[in-house]
C-alpha cells in the first residue's frame, strides 16, 4: 500500500501560535496522509529560559489547548500530523514538576497527545536541554495506515560516547526482540546550520538507513534565532540513495509517495558512536608538513553566503529593521559586508554605506570605498574624522596637560567611527552590522566600543582567510561586487602609518591554523608545537587569546557558521591563566 | 574519643596549581587531624569548558600525580586531607571518557583516591554542570579515627522536585537499612554567594542535622570568578545550635575539635524539597495593598557592600589593575560606586573619578561631584564634553545636511563619555567600573556604548531602591562618605533640559517590584495587574523590559549579588515575542 507522507520544512518565529495555528489548518483542508513538522514546531526553538516562566507556560498551554478543542471539531480523516512541541507536567498549584520534548500526534475530530519523549538531551556548545527537559524512556512504533514508523527527535540519531545510552541501538534490539517489521524511520530535528554539517547528517542518515535496513525521514525546521540558524534541507534518504530533498534556507512542504519496501534483516551495520568533542574538530587539515584550516569548496562557500544573508535578515526582520548600515574601511571585511548585505536586500530594504576616514586613512582606501559604492549602487556617506579625532586630542591635552599616543590614540579612531556610526544609526534608524573576523575576535585585535560595536556580526565566525574565500566566489557569482583592489590589498587597520596586520601578527594561514588548533582542537601549546609551528608564534597567539576574553565577552552575536563559534556556545572564565597552556 | 577537624576555607583562583600545593604541603607539615578543604579546591570552580580543553587536562592531571607522588614519600602520619576535585576518566588515546566531581582522600606516605562522587549536578541558572560531569551513585561513610562521616557535595544537600533523586534521603535510607552509626555529615561546598543564602543555607543545614541527627559540616570556598563570587561562612551546626563558624570573604583556617554525641534515631524530620525555581524568589514581600521588593536589613546591606566590594577587587587582581576609573555625573548610581570603590581600596592601589559636563549638566552636580571628591580625598578630574558634543553636531550637519535632536542627541552625549572615558583609562591603565543599576538595565534605560561600558559592573544586581538602601547604610559606616545632596536628589540621566527618570518611568518603589515579579517570580502580565499594579505601568515596564534584550546581551559581567540576575545565568532569547506576556 502507498502511504502520503508531507515533509512539512516549516518557518516560525518563537511562540508565533497563530501562525503555527494557521499552517495546521490549511494543512489538515487540503491533504490526505501522514504530515511531519519539525522539532518543536508547536512552540519554535530553542526558547532558553521562557519555557519555565509563567507568561510563556500560559500562553503555550492554551495555544494546545485550542488547537486540541479545534482538532475534536473537525470531521474525521484519516490525515495526521506528527509535531514537535513541548509538554508540562504541572502539579495542582500550577508549578512546573517536568517538561517534556515531544512528539504530539494530530487526528482531526479526535484531539492530539504525545507520543514519544525525546530521550537524548543535547548539553554542550550552544545546547542546555538538560536544563529544562526531563529524558523519555522507550522506543515509540507508530503506526500508519498499516506502516510502522520508528520515531526519533533530533539528538536522538546523534549518540557519542558521552552520552549514556543510544536511543538508535534500543530501537533496533528492540525491533529484533519483538520481531517487529519497521517500514521506516522518522526524525523530527531543529538542527543548526554549520558548514559541515550537511554532509554530517546525511552521512548519519544513511548509517542509520543501513543499520535498520529502512528508509530514514528527516525533517529540520528553517529560522534563525540570534546567533543560531536552522537550514533545514529536509530529505529521505535510503540507504545510500536519496529519494527526496527539500530546499536549504527556505520553507517548503513536499509530498512523498511511501511504499515499504521488503525488509530483510540482515546483520545491521553498527554506527561507531561519535565522541561528541569530535563534533567540533571538523577543519584542519594536513596536506604540507603545517596544518592549515580547511579549504572551502564552491559549495560550502554558496552554503555560508546564504546562511549568513538568511542570518541577517531573519534578525533584522525580528527585530523591526528596514534599514542596513555598514562602516566601509576601503578594506577586505566591511567590503564582504557590504556585499553580503547588498545581495540580502529584499523590497523595501535600504542599505547606506558610511565612509569615517581618519589622518592614517590611504587615498586607495576613499577611492575602493567609492569604486564599490558606485559599482553597487549603495549611497556612500563621508565622514572624516580628522577634526574630531584632534578635538578630542585637544580637550585631554587641556583637562589632563597630557596628550596621548600610540594605542590610546588608535582606540580613539576606531571609537570616534563607533559613536558616529550609532549617532547616524539613532538617526535613520538603520541597522549597524558588525565587521570584525573570527581572527580579529580571537586575537582580540578589535577596539572595544570602536570597530566591535553592532546589532549582529556577519563574519565574527569567519577566520581571516575564509573572508578571502567568501569574497572571492561572491565576486564569482556577481562579478566585480567587491572591487579586485579591495580583495588584493595587505589587511591593516589604518590606525597609525603604514601599520599592516603582518608586522605584529603570524601570517594569516598560520594564525587561522592556530587559532583552529586552539578553539575547536582545544590543542595545548606543546601540541601546537609538534604540528610544527613555531614556539614564538604558538606563544603570541596563546598570549593575544586569553588576554582578549573580556572583549569577546561584550561582543555582538554572531551568526553561527561553524560547530565551535564564539558567543552562547563559548563558556570560559575571563580570567582565565594562561600559564597551563 | 576527640578528633582535630580542620576547616579549611581556602582562597585560590582558577588552576592556580603552585597556590594548591604550597597549601597541602603547609597543611600537612603542622597540623594532625583532618583536614577539610572546599569542593573543586584542587582546580579551581567553575572552569566552564577549560575542563574539557586538552591544555587543562593536561596541566591538572600533571598536578594530580605531583600530589599523590608528593604524598607517597611523606612520612606516614594520622592526618588525613578531604579536598574537591576533578576525576578523569580517559581512553587509551587520551580522549575524555567521563569526568566527574569529586573528593579525594590525601593520605601521607599512600598518596591519593577519590572516595566520592558528586550526585546532584546543578544545571540552572549560571550552572552547567550536566554539561561537563557524570554523576555519582551510591553514599561514602568515610571512617576516621573510629567515626564516621558521611559524605556531600554542595548540590547533594539541595535536593529539588526537579531533581529525579534527593542523595540525602539515601545516605538517610542506608544508614537505617544498615543500622550505621553516623557521627556527623560532611558537604564540601563551592557555593555562590547572594544576599538571601546566608540564611537559607544554615537553615538547610540545621534541617539536615535533625534529618540526621548528627551536626553537619559545612566548607565553603573564597573567591571571585567574573561574575560570580563564593563567600566562604563555613560553619558546623548541630540541630538548631552553631558550633563553630568561619569569616565571610575571607580565608581562614579553624580548628574544631570533634566529639561525637550519644545519637538516638528518632524518626527523622522529613526536609520538604524545594521546587528550583523557588530559590529564584526571594524578594518580594505584601504588607500593604502591593507587593514591594523585600527591605535590606542593616546587615543584607554589610553583606552586599563586602560581596560588591569583594567582587571588584577580585576581578582587578586576576585582570592585573591596580588603578580605577569612575564616571561620576552627580547622581546617586556613580557616588555609590565611587563610595564602595574608595573603600574596598588595598595598599598600592589608586582610584581617579572623572565629571564630563554636558550643556545640561546642573550647576549642583558639578558642586556635589567635587564635595565628594574633596571629602574623600580622591582625584577628580573635569573634562567638559559640550564641546566635541557641539562638534559632533556640526560634523553631521555638515556631512549629512542634517542635524540630530531627541534621543539621537542623549546618545550622542553619552557615548561620548564612553568614549572619553575609556581613552583616560587606556591613557592611565586603569580599570573602568560601570554604574548602571539593575532597575535601569531591565528597561533599557542605558546608552549601548555610552553611560553602559566598564570592565565590571558593581549596581546591576541592584534595584534602584537597594541602591538607596546601600548608599544610607554607606553614610551610616562612614559618614559623609556620599554627600546627603546626593542621596536627597530625584534620579535624572541630565542628558536633556530637566529630565527626571520619574517622567517616563513609575515611580522606583512601583518599578522595582514589578521587575522582580518579572524576573525572579517570572510572573504574568495578568499575574501582576491582579497584585494590584495598573496594567498601564505593567505594559510599559514589560514593552520596555522586552524591547531591551539586545542591550543587555552585550553588557558588561556584573557582580552577582542575587539568586537571578542579568549575565551568565540569565537565557531568553533576544527576539523573543512580547505578545505572550
Amino acid at each position: 500500500m502507498k502511504t502520503n507522507i508531507y515533509l512539512h520544512q516549516t518557518h516560525h518565529t518563537l511562540a508565533d501560535f497563530e501562525g503555527i495555528f494557521a499552517t495546521l489548518a490549511l494543512v489538515f483542508s487540503q491533504n490526505t496522509g501522514l504530515h511531519l513538522f519539525p522539532e518543536s514546531f508547536l512552540c519554535g526553538y530553542p526558547l532558553a529560559d521562557l519555557v519555565i516562566q509563567r507568561p510563556f507556560i500560559d500562553a503555550y498551554q492554551k495555544h494546545l489547548s485550542e488547537v486540541d478543542q479545534w482538532l475534536k471539531v473537525l470531521p474525521k480523516s484519516e490525515s495526521r500530523a506528527l509535531c514537535g512541541g513541548l509538554s508540562y507536567q504541572l502539579d495542582e498549584t500550577g508549578e512546573l514538576q517536568h517538561l517534556r520534548n515531544v512528539i504530539y500526534e494530530l487526528t482531526p475530530g479526535v484531539g492530539l497527545k504525545p507520543i514519544y519523549t525525546k530521550r537524548l538531551l543535547p548539553n554542550y556548545d550552544i545546547f542546555d536541554e538538560k536544563k529544562y527537559f526531563t529524558p523519555g524512556e522507550g522506543n515509540t512504533f507508530y503506526q500508519y495506515q498499516g506502516q510502522t514508523f520508528g520515531l526519533l527527535i533530533c539528538e536522538d540519531m546523534w549518540v557519542s560516547s558521552f552520552h549514556q545510552f543510544d536511543p538508535c541501538q534500543s530501537m533496533l534490539d528492540e525491533i529484533k526482540e519483538r520481531q517487529i517489521k519497521v517500514d521506516a524511520i522518522i526524525n523530527l530535528s531543529a538542527s543548526p546550520f554549520d558548514v559541515n554539517k550537511r554532509h554530517k547528517r546525511l552521512q548519519k542518515a544513511q548509517n542509520l538507513s543501513k543499520m535498520f535496513q529502512t528508509p530514514f525521514i528527516y525533517i529540520n525546521r528553517i529560522g534563525g534565532e540570534d546567533e543560531v540558524i536552522f537550514d533545514g534541507g529536509s530529505f529521505i534518504v535510503d540507504n545510500e540513495k536519496t529519494l527526496c530533498q527539500l530546499q536549504h534556507f527556505a520553507a517548503e512542504s513536499k509530498l512523498f509517495v511511501f511504499e515499504p519496501k521488503q525488509n530483510h534483516y540482515a546483520e545491521a551495520n553498527r554506527v561507531t558512536p561519535n565522541i561528541w568533542e569530535s563534533f567540533f574538530a571538523p577543519d584542519l587539515e594536513k596536506k604540507s608538513a603545517l596544518p592549515t584550516i580547511r579549504k572551502w569548496t564552491e559549495e560550502d562557500c554558496q552554503h555560508v553566503a546564504q546562511g549568513l544573508m538568511f542570518g541577517l535578515q531573519e534578525y533584522a526582520t525580528k527585530s523591526g529593521f528596514k534599514k542596513f548600515l555598514v562602516a566601509l574601511s576601503g578594506g577586505l571585511d566591511s567590503a564582504l559586508v557590504l556585499a553580503l548585505t547588498k545581495l540580502s536586500l529584499k523590497g523595501g530594504q535600504e542599505l547606506e554605506a558610511i565612509y569615517m576616514p581618519s589622518i592614517h586613512s590611504a587615498t586607495l582606501s576613499t577611492e575602493l570605498c567609492e569604486k564599490m559604492c558606485r559599482d553597487n549602487d549603495i549611497p556612500l556617506k563621508h565622514l572624516p574624522i580628522k577634526f574630531l579625532h584632534s578635538t578630542v586630542k585637544n580637550t585631554f591635552t587641556q583637562s589632563f596637560k597630557e596628550s596621548f599616543e600610540g594605542l590610546t590614540d588608535e582606540n580613539v579612531q576606531s571609537r570616534l567611527r563607533g559613536l558616529l556610526l550609532y549617532t547616524r544609526s539613532n538617526q535613520t534608524g538603520a541597522m549597524v552590522i558588525n565587521t570584525s573576523n573570527k581572527s580579529e575576535l580571537a586575537v582580540g585585535y578589535s577596539t572595544q566600543y570602536g570597530d566591535s560595536v553592532g546589532a549582529i556580526s556577519l563574519l565574527g565566525d569567519l577566520y581571516k582567510s575564509e573572508v578571502y574565500w567568501l569574497a572571492q566566489y561572491l565576486n564569482k557569482l556577481s562579478p566585480g561586487i567587491i572591487p579586485q583592489g579591495i580583495i588584493d590589498r595587505g589587511p591593516s587597520a589604518e590606525l597609525r602609518e603604514n601599520q599592516l596586520d603582518s608586522d605584529s601578527l603570524p601570517p594569516y594561514e598560520r594564525l587561522d591554523a592556530i587559532l583552529e588548533g586552539i578553539l575547536s582542537y582545544k590543542m595545548s601549546r606543546i601540541q601546537l608545537i609538534n604540528e610544527g609551528f613555531t614556539s614564538n608564534e604558538v606563544d603570541k597567539v596563546i598570549r593575544l587569546y586569553t588576554r582578549s576574553e573580556y572583549k569577546r565577552a561584550q561582543f555582538c552575536p554572531i551568526v553561527k557558521i561553524k560547530s565551535k563559534s564564539f558567543g552562547f556556545g563559548y563558556r570560559v572564565p575571563m580570567s582565565k591563566a594562561i600559564s597551563f597552556y
